[in-house]
């Protein structure tokens, strides 16, 4: 942390706050030029808060140099986590397919699509079930039925299940559920956070759409913080000023994320881009930049679909695309080690 | 709607797709040019799924042209919503002031600080009790306690109290208080509004960061929709480029949200600034453009605040502040009328 | 500026790094943590190149503690810029008015607006002869018949002229026009910027809408090191999420700006809104928040104006607002001066 | 074009609107509804002004339902625009590789660069000669000097060059020069673009850090308006909230101008990503997504370039990725084909 000191500072302030530094058991050291001083500060720094040293008259401006993560940072925990789930490895080099319909409708519709592409190559079965709309006049999900048929999917096909949790009171109900999804706008839904942190439960929890990869790992850190090491990170598009695209989808994260963390990070080109067009590019880009997997909306038929259809690739898409996936991660075999330091 | 068709679209398609319309009651005009058929809706399309009709393959964009809220929209109730509580009218042309400390520290703050902003004018007391913070690691308030402190302050001056409700399974222990807000990262949590739509509470909701007025819009609608006609709008800033400032102050969203709902506007400069010093003249400006209200940071010893204490000012500053922002509503007389269509 | 190095760190390469600072005149003082150690810079930094530093293998990260602008920066210039124009002065505490159409039309149309504005307290007459337009189909201006009837309409009521250069090119075209506006999309024109720095006309400086006040200073910078004093910046809304209003107008500039600048601050909320409905309002915030000046689209008949009618008030909304802003500043006194350090 | 009017509207004013719109050939046809009547309009209406009618008493909102470039639109001009300069061809499914340094330094610099990335496989050599820099302060490129050095480079190479133009008083200076960039803050220098278009020069067009597809697509219209074909789209990420990078890559781009527009699609990591270590990943997702070529830099000595070497690649990992790059392109087959209309 970097305090910058506003011009001829009062003596007896700089004092005391010098002072509260070194209680605090964190070193300084001033660095003084004719118009400003900074004070270089190590050690701890992760509970000091800075609104409360801004607010100092002394103080000009307080600047983090360290990340305010600890547990989801890379520096301090070297190796990839690797979760391992209803016979299925997420992280470290492996390629997680995630792939099923926005929100489940019928057995005989998640069934189907369950098997389709398992037998495309996908690794685990999504559905939604609790479904998070902007309008209280839209289907809201099968609820508790759709965790039904999501369970009756996994009966037939051996494939663990992701689906998306909406409040830290729904948990009883997501007893059986492998992967529990949290939604983009409930990224900074502290309560629930904490709560899945004090489960062992798969968490894939989707960037906020106006947030920062920090942001993102500090979400990170309530679960990690709570004792749950199972945090799997996705990017699924962020809010900028290019209406054509649902969301612009943000494939730097991937090399970024590598270097700032060992959690998997896996990405959302469906919800993204909102265009089932763009879906197989987008997923193609993800492997060629070194994603750990991806999570896919298919749908048999797609203009039929409940939700979101408009975003659903077929299930012959996805098996083409399946192919393809593949041969590009041959083709960059050990690359996304390279910027791990 | 207006549903724009592809170039040379399918027959049967584009009849079934009538067909469909006509039963959900929508009239539907076609206007029909050399490279383009333009689908003219007409009825109540509150109901239709938009991305639906995208995933058709004869569609090539779909738009709506009319507002998807409907309990929130001024032209399906042309009056001012008041909101009465504790004594105080939120709302058609009053001045409601909302001050207090970020966080409720102890007893004698708390009631210290009430005394003092009402006796400059206040009419609601603020507080926070659970507080949502970045960090897993900061002061994340004094809770239970915190609420029952500030009934004590309410106790001692008579001030309603609001003060933030983070998950619908807190709404038990906050059965005294008598506006809960909902803060801006949960604005779209769908389940927490659901439940405050079941009581009569005020509510004060906190426009998100990265959202559209549209999308705070449908965010008040589902507290109406379940039956809670009181609802305060609030604007905190948005999330910009600028760094300089914690967030972008958007104060044309007080004539802009005049014409489109008919509910109460209140602007909180303290976050949406994050510096004190820039409080002042935003609280100006909010009156000048027609705000129902503000709610100010106010503490009696910025420096040491639990919490953002950079951006709270004194009651000395509020003291002052109070008689100028009187002076300049009176100066604009009814001119936030005018808008009103 | 502050350098945060890698763990370990190369000793030889970081010899070599101290050295060349030295060189530099730059002041260096290590602060040496388990994890990381951080490097205080102080000295003149401004031309110190953050990008050469950030590609040393030894480097994590480079921050900048200190503005890179000095000419405009108030804490070497403490006192407020006053530009005088035409028997007007612009900033340190006068309320500048610029009004007229978004395009000169005819004689008898700019006249006719300048006598008009001019009579309601008006202190500039602005008007538009070379148009930026996104689409190449759109009108374009007057060109310079424009800027010829610019000069009758000063020349029948003795208001100064701002108009708007798109180009280096086209400055011999503006020798007798008062004022040089430059807009949004010209505000990193670093010729035009640079050719402006060698005159001695007021340039009129906007915001470009996706830039921060660091941005437009140093747009701003590239005229002042010119040797140009005269600039005065202008804030005209910038992009956000939101479509209601054209652009977000970003009020909390205004102090903000007084902090870091001396130069004066105009506001446009026309162009910022796009919509006349909000004109007044925002006009009564900036004035309450401390604006310098405003500049408002006036055009006698708006449905009817070559372009931006949507976003003109009459001149009769402007005679009756030109009132009230004078009340507002009044109720506001001297409080614009608060925040200057 | 669709038109919404407010309930109940004028009679006479619709009336004079409908023979407004007959005159220009604009064919209207209303669906009438309880609460609000839509117009729905066709035939040529890229040059009615929507903020014309948006000024119009009885119009609530007006919203263009087609493109409003021409020239630049796949409707009317399906097959791919192939550019051929200097013996390589750039669009329809080539793949072009431009690289070189961010800015020319000296002979030997330039002419070894260009030796070395011909060597692996790079078909434009890219150099700075005229720098715009956000600093005055900041080196300003070599200008005329950097121009000869770059032909010399060419001579030796037989590589085209591409460098960047920023006023258009620059041209006669680039008369040998084989692809003029035009760079990101200058995409809506509306005077340059003009004078481009009198040109047949091929211009890289880089999309401005604020700015949609379709603001992209306005820009590359004003050029062809002009009479030159020959232009090249260039990605080089956007603004956003995320500093970790410099800016976001927004690699959906690809697949979604391919569908918009006939014109090749370039991406540059380099700027967007501002992080070598960032650049080959998002290399190889830019292939896999279906760029039609890159745009990368190259420096021998990154942390000795006088600009932005923290975002150059040495020769010998272009060298590596040219090759992976190559075998993607071929896993990817004619996948970019798949999304034309």
């Amino acid at each position: 942390m970097v305090i910058i000191l506003k011009q001829h500072p009062d003596e007896t302030q700089l004092g005391s706050l010098m002072d509260w530094l070194k209680k605090q058991n964190i070193q300084v050291t001033p660095t003084v030029g004719a118009h400003q001083t900074i004070l270089g500060l190590v050690g701890d720094t992760s509970s000091i808060d800075m609104d409360l040293i801004s607010a100092l008259d002394i103080v000009e401006d307080v600047k983090r140099v360290t990340e305010p993560y600890k547990k989801a940072n890379r520096k301090f925990h070297p190796d990839d986590t690797v979760i391992e789930v209803g016979g299925t490895r997420i992280g470290g080099g492996s390629l997680t397919l995630i792939a099923g319909p926005c929100s489940v409708e019928s057995e005989e519709q998640i069934v189907g699509i369950a098997k389709a592409v398992k037998a495309s190559g996908a690794t685990v079965l999504r559905g939604g079930a609790f479904k998070p709309r902007t309008s209280p006049y839209s289907f809201q999900g099968m609820k508790l039925e759709g965790i039904r048929l999501l369970l009756a999917a996994r009966e037939a096909t051996g494939l663990p299940i992701c689906t998306e949790i909406m409040d830290a009171s729904q948990l009883p109900l997501f007893e059986d559920i492998d992967i529990l999804q949290v939604g983009a706008r409930n990224m900074q839904n502290f309560t629930l956070l904490k709560e899945l942190g004090k489960t062992k439960k798969p968490v894939l929890l989707k960037r906020g759409m106006a947030c920062t990869y920090q942001d993102l790992l500090m979400s990170a850190e309530y679960v990690l913080a709570g004792g749950n090491p199972n945090v799997i990170l996705c990017e699924r598009g962020i809010r900028t000023f290019e209406t054509y695209t649902r969301n612009t989808l943000d494939l730097a994260c991937i090399p970024s994320l590598r270097q700032l963390t060992h959690l998997p990070i896996i990405i959302d080109p469906s919800h993204a881009t909102g265009k089932s067009a763009l879906v197989p590019s987008m997923c193609k880009a993800a492997v060629a930049a070194g994603a750990d997997g991806l999570i896919v909306e298919v749908h048999n038929d797609p203009p039929h679909a409940k939700c979101d259809g408009a975003q659903s690739i077929t299930p012959a898409a996805f098996d083409k695309l399946s192919g393809q996936l593949r041969a590009i991660k041959e083709v960059c075999g050990e690359d996304h080690r390279d910027v791990i330091i």
